[in-house]
């Protein structure tokens, strides 16, 4: 029988997480949201039942998924965790999308205590880049490099940002501010955000600009890698006009005095920037993401490597960012619903990844999506027989 | 007998004129202004008597320049207009760096009615770059193209501005947004300020970018060209940054909402710039002068032009811009008293530019401060003879 579904919030994500059950079905799926228009819209566009509900009230929480087989969470991230944690204690099995600050795994015990299966961080990156690595490290009998890139563009650029942003400025101006976490060595090393920009060529979409930012999450400490970063791709200069933004101060959250005011410049610069950064209707927008995970089998060296690349959909109306954020939550909900992944806990997507075939079942729904993912397996010389190779005289 | 020269403001400029006359002589200076340490300092530094009082009060003003056969004004810009008709109805000979916003000459008439002298704009640009024009307006039968490159700058480049501000931010920032007005054939024009950016090489001081700003002031009115423009001089890049900010917003007069509070965006701007836009005691800034005038004079054509290139001077601590600024003015001020310029009616400095050799004798009063100026005529080919060398088949 066809599981129900309780999708928290009707915004970009969640109108798309109803959008593809609509479209490939596998459950019978509600939207959930306190705004009427927002329900109104789903409605109209995806046939999903709706729910009008204050959902950050944790009482009309729990009476709202208690029909409910499955919960999606695409609540704000500053809502993200005591909902996971109601949700956990009303013993419902959920897939999250909300990317929330704190720690998921403070609720792992109690998922294991209540037989609850949950899966945090399910989108593009974290989330499909996850999987990557935890399947390329289920493989690894030693991790030696694992490098995560991802960027949501528009697919026009336009001076002086190159860029608009899928999410409040506020967000995208966080990702720049916060110090990034990398694995150097095998230890966790920080380094300032926006720092280390290196141009990556990308088929399809050119030359692109890749710079440190804190990304890398659940996987800083489930993966076990000597060397392991995230960095966000722009537009070429993108990062040198953020660099210089945030260096003349207008990012900081320290009050400033403006003719007798406290003015905040990271609340002037969000409110400046809100129009700048926002899509109009119907602009089109990119997703690519590349992952690459080298290191030891056996005696071997392998490297294995993956592009994803993916466009604004204009006979759904969907954005890339919200296709691809969406799509991989509502796949492995599918997974839940079918039985396939249950495990009692609270788990980031490389749990699934570093399950056989599943890595692949994933890729191929994306792909039936029209997600373009490409991947590869290549197994580069041992390092000896370099090293070998440049001393010829020692033969 | 000497003449008593009343210094109205004991700023940076003014404490600089009274250095100057201590150093050469010529008149006996005193120093008006209303903070007991710039007073303090200005007397312990140059000798200079010091008068504390609120010349802002057009009665006390008045009261004050009675004892004095000339003033110099070195006030904020915004009191220079009032100050000057003061100046003008209590009969006293003046030079005015004020630099204001409204039309001096509209005091021309009651000038020549009291029979004063007053030059405004007396610095280097406007000022030194006025006389240069004026010059070699005089000279010419058609002036055709008449061009002025002017920057101050600090000789250490830091990123991410390569910019520091001998002025307070909102100053420069009403430079980057005021629309400039040119002379192309023969009209008067608006652009953009901030547009046409062009890379320009200076020997002694490398590659600077030279972009539109309105700074031509008298020049529009005085001289009758065919071209005419003023261009300001930074470092390469700086435009592109301040470029970037305008269109962000951040110099923008129109309050924004920032969490139910009104800020007008380019006072955040202007408070955050200053701390990073200010020089450090003792760092050493330059200022850097091109003026081009070419056209006919007869059947021949001629090219005039001159460098003009100053530097911090740490044995007196005065920078460069108040050096160029305050000198000229010191130096025309000293023609008044010895009456080598003496013709009733508010002058801009192109006029004395037009009286032989007084062009001369100013720079070479520059050259003897340490101020670098070279100075070239040349007699391109006319363009007759350019345009039949390259059809040759017709001679």
């Amino acid at each position: 029988m066809e599981k129900n579904v309780l999708v928290l919030g009707g915004g970009m994500i969640g109108s798309a997480v109803a959008q593809d059950f609509r479209e490939r079905g596998g459950a019978k799926v509600t939207v959930a949201d306190i705004r009427q228009e927002s329900l109104a819209r789903i409605s109209a566009r995806t046939g999903a039942a709706v729910l009008r509900a204050d959902v950050s009230d944790l009482a009309v929480l729990e009476e709202a998924v208690r029909p409910f087989d499955l919960v999606v969470g695409a609540l704000p991230s500053a809502l993200g965790f005591r909902t996971l944690r109601a949700l956990i204690e009303a013993g419902k099995d959920c897939v999250d999308l909300s990317f929330m600050p704190e720690d998921a795994f403070d609720l792992d015990a109690l998922a294991q205590e209540r037989g609850v299966t949950a899966v945090v961080d399910c989108g593009v990156a974290p989330g499909v880049s996850n999987m990557m690595v935890g399947y390329a490290a289920s493989r690894l009998d030693v991790r030696e490099d694992v490098l995560i890139y991802v960027g949501g563009l528009p697919v026009q650029r336009r001076w002086p940002f190159d860029y608009k942003a899928p999410f409040a400025p506020h967000d995208v101006i966080e990702e720049y501010t916060r110090p990034a976490r990398f694995v150097e060595h095998g230890r966790i090393v920080v380094k300032e955000a926006l720092s280390e920009p290196e141009l990556v060529d990308f088929a399809g979409v050119g030359t692109l600009e890749a710079f440190n930012t804190d990304g890398l999450r659940s996987l800083l400490r489930t993966v076990d890698a000597t060397r392991m970063k995230e960095k966000t791709l722009r537009y070429p200069g993108h990062v040198e006009l953020m660099r210089a933004f945030r260096e003349t101060g207008f990012f900081s959250k320290a009050a400033v005095d403006v003719g007798g005011q406290a003015v905040r410049p990271l609340d002037l610069t969000a409110a400046i920037l809100f129009p700048k950064w926002s899509f109009e209707d119907g602009e089109a927008d990119l997703t690519v993401l590349r992952v690459v995970v080298e290191g030891r089998r056996g005696a071997s060296r392998e490297r294995h490597s993956w592009d994803l690349l993916d466009y604004f959909d204009p006979e759904s109306g969907l954005r890339s960012m919200s296709r691809v954020t969406a799509f991989p939550a509502a796949i492995v909900t599918r997974f839940l619903a079918e039985g396939r992944f249950c495990k009692p806990g609270v788990h980031a997507p490389e749990a699934l990844g570093a399950m056989p075939g599943l890595l692949d079942l994933v890729l191929n729904e994306l792909r039936a999506r029209g997600i373009e993912v490409g991947g590869s397996v290549v197994m580069p010389e041992p390092a000896e027989d370099a090293s070998s190779r440049r001393s010829p005289s020692r033969a």
